[in-house]
Formats: structure tokens, sequence, C-alpha cells
């Protein structure tokens, strides 16, 4: 057993702490995958997905792995070697894209964008005349942007668009049906409160007739789990695979919990909390690292100060406050801090709390 | 919210009940993913792992997902469009086993074998002179079977043994190093006595050096992995994905329950389990489907009496006892049950209630 400590409060890019309902919920009498009363549940988290997604998909299920699994079915469920993939990057998450559509064989199209800007979507539309798939990341969980999804949508055209909705959903609005997102993958552990192990996903009708006939990937097949996760195939369940019982209980407790206050009330306290965090950090004379106008709320990036030692203030932090922060991605790895305000997090509290927590890291580290 | 019931007793094939300190741990404070005392734990995890396939091999860790990722993980990781895979198909996962190579582009030598009986070695070494994998299921979950993995062993060769572990782990021997496996994945839900949402996973030195270079998945990509989950580049961990933490600190739980009482002890217990469940059924007159001399203890598979509606005695056990049993699968749907006694539920108390309400819902229903 690992030493007891405290508990630790997460304000790095993920996982958050997650609300204590979903906390409590993995506590509960655990359920056979094919139990009527388990079957009720995850209607239950498919029907609270749909909100939180924006869309009436029938094929709207937490598939059985984290968000990155999601991005790879949502890969393996539309291209065919050789279809071309226009994809949008922005950051690490629009790179990874890029590598996971790679091994399905597809024919790359690469739209840089300097990390920490958003996507331009008419250079994406620019990129190829006809492709099979535009691909782009709504939250940049390695910059702290957003980019407009919807813009991506307006230029599709005949493609497919696939959304990362990682740290997006359940701290702003997402409207895949309005926006024209065909393909969207998400993760629990960030915006909706619990912890990590399954990705949300949805599939428009339109993707689904033209997906891949007999996908690369078994585990991830959505023409065999529609059958098993949503009644898509008109009533009886088809057993595919053992589903995480636990963590799908504590998926719906945590929807649960959001539906409570309401998914308006929740998007605007992500909303006043990142904003309040990203003033406090100005007031402080640090820098941050998006570009104005195209902030997360529920991810804040900033530059680390010029002779500041990145790893110490992290550590600093970790030991004395037990505050969890995140370094930068790949170029940015020590000149970048990565905070966020998610789920449970985004309140008050927390802004006021690693406004001061910081201010005495840096001070002293 | 599901309505409130009171807890199932899950003697199916799977889920099994977990042990109350699996359950427990799942409420522990959330650890980031990269946080120093989340990688204490996983190194713990992956030690306890060792001890329970019986291997010293360094890559041997919890993946990200459930058993059936684990199977896709040992065909991704080991086969090159056109590699000729010898896969013994004595049941259900024998048959996945096939679905899931064909999709990585295996050449595949079925050999298969009556469904209740094992693997006969000799029969899948005749099959090919040379395949680059030879694969079998340890413990049928669909049958009730075990099969003689050594035997595998002794008759590979160059090829490399993949072998299913899904059900066996935890609740009899497994010693991959000295039967000679050589990639083994396994699930949480059974003997272990965890929920469902990781994959056990063990490969050795020969079969990571003979890898695929680039398999289709990155999400399973062991190349990829081996760096966050078991340290095995050599030191520094390396971000691949988030880890389903929460999943992993009741996996720390579930194996230090066993340590504590000794994995000889339990399956000790499963074995004692097992045998008295069998006698039991037996002396009630009814039938066992697996052959004899290659039952599991833990999983029993019965005949289905003439004239007995076996979805009504599943649901008057569910109804009345808050009892969970599972049917057959494929052809064997209707005329066969499965009883499993995993994890906590190997214990006499669980076979004497098995047995009377068995009884009462045969008379009943």
């Amino acid at each position: 057993m690992s030493k007891t400590i405290l508990e630790r409060r997460l304000f790095g890019p993920g996982p958050s702490n997650p609300y204590p309902e979903a906390t409590s919920a993995l506590g509960l009498p655990l359920l056979g995958h094919l139990d009527p009363e388990f079957i009720a549940r995850m209607d239950n988290v498919c029907d609270g997905l749909r909100v939180l997604w924006g869309t009436k998909n029938s094929r709207t299920l937490p598939l059985s792995a984290t968000g990155s699994a999601g991005m790879e079915a949502a890969f393996v469920n539309t291209i065919n070697p050789g279809d071309v993939a226009v994809i949008a990057i922005n950051g690490l998450f629009g790179e990874r894209m890029c590598e996971v559509a790679s091994r399905v064989g597809a024919e790359i199209v690469r739209v840089e964008h300097d990390y920490g800007t958003p996507i331009d979507a008419e250079r994406v539309a620019a990129a190829h005349p006809n492709p099979k798939v535009i691909a782009g990341v709504h939250a940049e969980t390695s910059t702290g942007v957003v980019s407009d999804i919807a813009a991506l949508g307006a230029i599709k055209g005949d493609a497919l668009l696939i959304t990362d909705a990682v740290t997006s959903i359940g701290g702003m609005p997402v409207l895949a049906d309005e926006w024209g997102i065909d393909v969207g993958y998400a993760g629990t552990q960030k915006c909706i409160g619990v912890a990590p192990g399954l990705a949300p996903f949805t599939i428009s009708d339109r993707a689904f007739e033209r997906r891949v006939a007999k996908p690369q990937s078994w585990y991830l097949d959505l023409g065999l789990l529609g059958g098993y996760a949503t009644g898509s195939t008109g009533g009886k369940r088809t057993y595919h695979h053992t589903a995480p019982v636990a963590m799908v209980a504590s998926l719906e407790a945590g929807l649960n919990r959001i539906q409570a206050e309401g998914l308006e009330a929740v998007t605007k306290r992500h909303q006043e909390a990142g904003k309040a965090l990203q003033d406090g950090i100005q007031e402080m004379g640090l820098e941050l690292f998006a570009a104005e106008g195209h902030r997360l709320p529920q991810l804040t990036t900033v530059k680390v100060p010029n002779g500041v030692d990145s790893a110490k203030v992290r550590s600093y932090l970790l030991n004395r406050f037990n505050i969890e922060i995140g370094g930068g991605v790949a170029q940015y790895a020590d000149t970048v801090w990565r905070i966020g305000l998610m789920g449970p997090n985004a309140n008050p509290a927390s802004v006021a709390l690693i406004l001061a927590s910081l201010k005495e890291a840096i001070d002293k580290a």
C-alpha cells in the first residue's frame, strides 16, 4: 500500500478531483453487465451524455477505456486505408490525432497552427478539396485554447467532422448537432467530474452509415458496440465485452450531479472561476500563454516567469500544499504551467487558494 | 438514478463481487496519473501482478481497458499482416481470438475442439510447422474448461505463446515463466476480486524484442506503454494516456488482499469451493457440462435439465434471491448454466446458498 497522504487538490490538466457523488457511487453494490438494473443505468448514462454532447444521436455511449481510446475509436471507425483526413493541429492532441490516424492508413493533410492559437477554419477548408474526414480539438488541453468547432462544421462540406471534446465536455457548451460534429469523443476525468476510465462518445447516423465495415479494432468496433450499449439494434442487447460497471455507476452519479445543478449553471461556474483565475494571474504580473479571446476557462496556461524553475514550483506546491498543477508539453514543457479548474474544483475557493499558493511557491521555491 | 436494490450476489461468469477492500479503495482520494504517489502505487500493482502471473517479466502491467482489450493488445503487438497464428478453439474466447487476429491481418490456422473439452496440444503442434504465434485460452469462461498451457509451451518451438488467463488468474496457479507463456492477458473482475476495467498483461522480453514495430493500435502499443507504466525504459516515465487511477487503486487493494491471505490459500479456497459445488450439483441429480478431469473450480457449467426453462430459472434466482448466474453461450445459450465462485465468493456459504436456491428455482420457476 502506498503511504497515506492528504487529499490532493488536482488543479492540473486532469484528472480533476471528482464530485463526491461520483466517488461514492464507485462503492455501490456491483451489478453484472447484463443485469436489467445495469442496462437501465447504462440507458440513463447514455441519456445524460446526449445532454452534455448536445445531440440526439442514438449512438451516444461511454466507451470502456480512457479518452485516448475514444480518439482511436473515432478514426478506426471512419477511415479506410488511403482515405484523406485533414487534421487541424494546434497542440499535442492534434498531433496525436495524426499519429492515430496514420496507424489506420489515412492519407493525412496537416494544417499546422502555432501552439497557443485557435484553429483557423478557412485554412482547414483550403487544405484539401474533398477529404473523407476533417478533425480538430475543441479545447486543446496542451495549450489552454478553445477553437470554434461550429466554423469547422460550416466548411466541412461532405466530410465527416471528428471533434476532441475531452477537456470541453461538461465545462463549456458542446453542441454536436448544431455545430455539425459527426464523431465526438471525450473523457470523464475533466469537467464531468468523474475519475478517468471511460470515453463518452457520440456518432451521427450519417457517420455511422458511412462507417468502416470491419474496423481494425474489434474492441472499438461501433457496429458491435452499438448493440450492447445503446440498444440501437432495436431491443435485445448483445454481449460484446464486460463493461466497467463501477465506472459506469460513477459516471451516472456525476451526470446526475450536473443535471441537478443544471448544465447551464455548471458551465457558468466554470466560466466565472476561470475568468477570476486568469484575472488574478495577470494581476500578479504573470502572462497567460493562450491567445486572448480564445482562452479556456477550465484550463489556464501561464508563462513561467524568467528565472523561475517550473519544476521546483510544482514540487513546492505538491509538497507544501498538496496541490497538483501541470507543466507544459513538448517545447513548452518547462516554460508553461497548466492550471485546471474542472468539475467541483471550478469555484472561488480554488481560485483564491491557487493564487495564494502559487505566489508563495514562486517566491520561496 | 437506478432504483435501489439489495446487493446482488454475482455468481455468474463474471464480474464477481469484489473484495470489500477493493471496493473501499475506489473511494480513496484520487491521485494524478503522474503523481509520485501514483507511480509508487502503479509499481506495487505491477509487482503484485508479477506474483499472480508467475513471472519476472519487467513488462507486466494493467492495461487501461477491460480483458477483451488485453486480447487485442496481445495480437496487435505480435502479428504483422500475413503472419501465421495457430489458434486453439474450444469455446467462445478462442473464437474471439480468431476474430481479433483476423483484423490484424493474421493468417489463421484454426484448431477446433468440441466445446466442453480441453485443448489438445498435439493437434495444435501438428497444425502448422512454423507459426509466428500459438494461442489458447487457459480457463474457457464459456465452457468451464481448463486447458494445459504448459503442454502448449512444450510444443511451441520458435512460436510466441499467447494465453488468455482472464478467468484463471488469481483463482488457480498461472505460471507464465515456467509454462512458456510469452504474452498473457487477464481481467480484474473474476478471481482477482476487483471491478472490471483493467486488463492485467504480461509480455516476455523475447516477445517484446520480436514485437510489431508500429502496431495498428496507438492506445495498446506496448512500445509506448512500457515507458509509462513500468518504467522499463530505465527511469523517467513518459506520458502516454491518463491512467484510470481509481481502478488502479482498487486493483492495488485487491492484490494486497490476496497477498495477505496468501496466493496458495486463495487458490485452495477456490479449489475447495468449486469441488463442493460440483459435488453438490451432481448430488442434486444434475449433470456437469465440462469434461471430467478438466473442470474449472471457479466456474462450473451445468446442463439445464430437460423440460426446465433456463431463462425462467435465472430470473427466479435474480428476483427472489438477488442471485445472478449465467446462461450458456452460442449453441448452448439455453442448455447450459454457468456458475462462478470467484474472489470473495469462493467460500462454503456461497456453495450452500447456490445449491439451496437453485433447487428451489428449478422446482418453482
